[in-house]
């Protein structure tokens, strides 16, 4: 027994997730933010052509993705989303002040000029103590620098969780959307710090080679028990015109025995 | 503008895919047969653990595996899948006689312990003329050997189209299911093959290392313009107690230019 549930009967909205409302704290744990990811990827579980990820969804997963951005107080990616383009982490005016736009760099081996157009005030680079003295330097006339000990995911990532303690209790964040790259996820699945996942499932189909491609997700998950997995919450599909037809999935986030 | 399409209104039905039909060549080319892939991916993308799938899309998935193959005349599996575990590639008596059993395997480098239980008379190896003769004698002991000359997408697979010309006219398939390894489903979306993706997208996150946990079509596709992408026919999810919550996803596959 099951549902056909496509083709629908249709209730028409005007955006995609308007009418998302995050909570202000992680639910099992008031000191943190409530954290809910966002990730595009092809038919074949592509997350990236070239390191970017733009050309994969189309203008409604770019508008979906400043939408979202409007209900957090933050935005983070990793080093590598930076590494490969300018960072626009902001939600196009919809959001005021624009949410913090937060950098994860362990090494501060980043481009700065492909820092978000944000303002210093309102950019918060997360890195490691030890980072290189010259590099803190020049990331300290970008924006905020947070300093952490390293994590313990093996993945040369900071401690993403006592990150997200100080960037709620000193910054106000009561919610933050992660949109990768693949090891930011992990550390933020690992650590049982997401609620939810928003995935763009594009009909495209890339192909190619594994270890260019990535994937949404990468580094290992404790192996005993059950894996994570997602509740679905909603599916959207757009109809607007020379639109690729991707599906926006979104999931409710249970990572039990991972905290 | 979009349409929020779940929650559903629902219409009940028995059996996923119980209502499919497949027509009996290639809609593009009456001298091949119809293609349709069949593939599970957990949320990130992943499309096996220890090079198994079994255990991403659970029960549901493996049923809905039986009805498709109920629809065909050959199930096509690649090398890497035999290896990895023995293969059933019945439809579990919903169909007599059973589909061929193909396995593609151009070196013929498989654990003949693990082909399918199908009999010597429906099972079909398809391998490459310079197959060593030793293991091509122990292949014609399983089933009927077709032998090819190599494949030109440089994966090492013999040419897949012409082995479905001779499949469509000396043992009369006209349709075919191919589930998987990702090179091989790379060789029919490469070759213009596949008409159509059954995607079943499991809300398990599995993580791990992206060249252990593959992906569903792994190999270049020619770079020049448009991917190949697929138009979504149909969603299903599963009511079942115990079930993970898998979409069960069909998309019309077209593949401009690759023809």
């Amino acid at each position: 027994m099951a549902s056909r549930i496509y083709p629908p009967s249709r209730e028409e909205v005007d955006e995609i997730h308007g009418d998302v409302v995050f909570p202000d704290s992680h639910p099992g744990d008031p000191s943190l933010p409530y954290v809910a990811m966002n990730m595009v990827s092809s038919l074949d579980g592509k997350a990236s052509v070239g390191g970017k990820s733009g050309s994969i969804g189309g203008a409604v997963d770019r508008e979906t993705m400043r939408v979202l951005r409007s209900k957090v107080d933050a935005v983070a990616v990793g080093a590598g989303t930076v590494r490969a383009e300018k960072a626009s982490l902001t939600s196009g005016g919809r959001r005021s002040p624009e949410p913090f736009a937060v950098i994860v760099s362990s090494t501060l081996d980043i481009p700065f000029e492909n820092l978000p157009h944000t303002t210093r005030e309102r950019t918060i680079i997360l890195t490691c103590k030890d980072s290189n003295p010259t590099m803190l330097g020049e990331a300290r006339e970008r924006g905020r620098i947070l300093t952490f000990p390293p994590g313990d995911g093996g993945n040369r990532l900071i401690d993403i969780g006592g990150a997200m303690r100080v960037l709620k209790s000193r910054h106000g964040v009561g919610s933050v959307l992660v949109e990768g790259g693949p090891r930011l996820n992990h550390a933020f699945i690992r650590g049982g710090l997401a609620s939810e996942i928003f995935l763009t499932l594009s009909p495209k189909i890339l192909g190619g080679d594994p270890l260019e491609t990535g994937g949404i997700i990468i580094g290992e998950l404790p192996g005993a028990g059950e894996p994570p997995r997602g509740e679905l919450l909603s599916i959207h599909m757009p109809e607007a015109a020379g639109e690729p037809g991707c599906l926006f999935l979104r999931y409710a986030l249970e990572s039990p025995g991972f905290r």
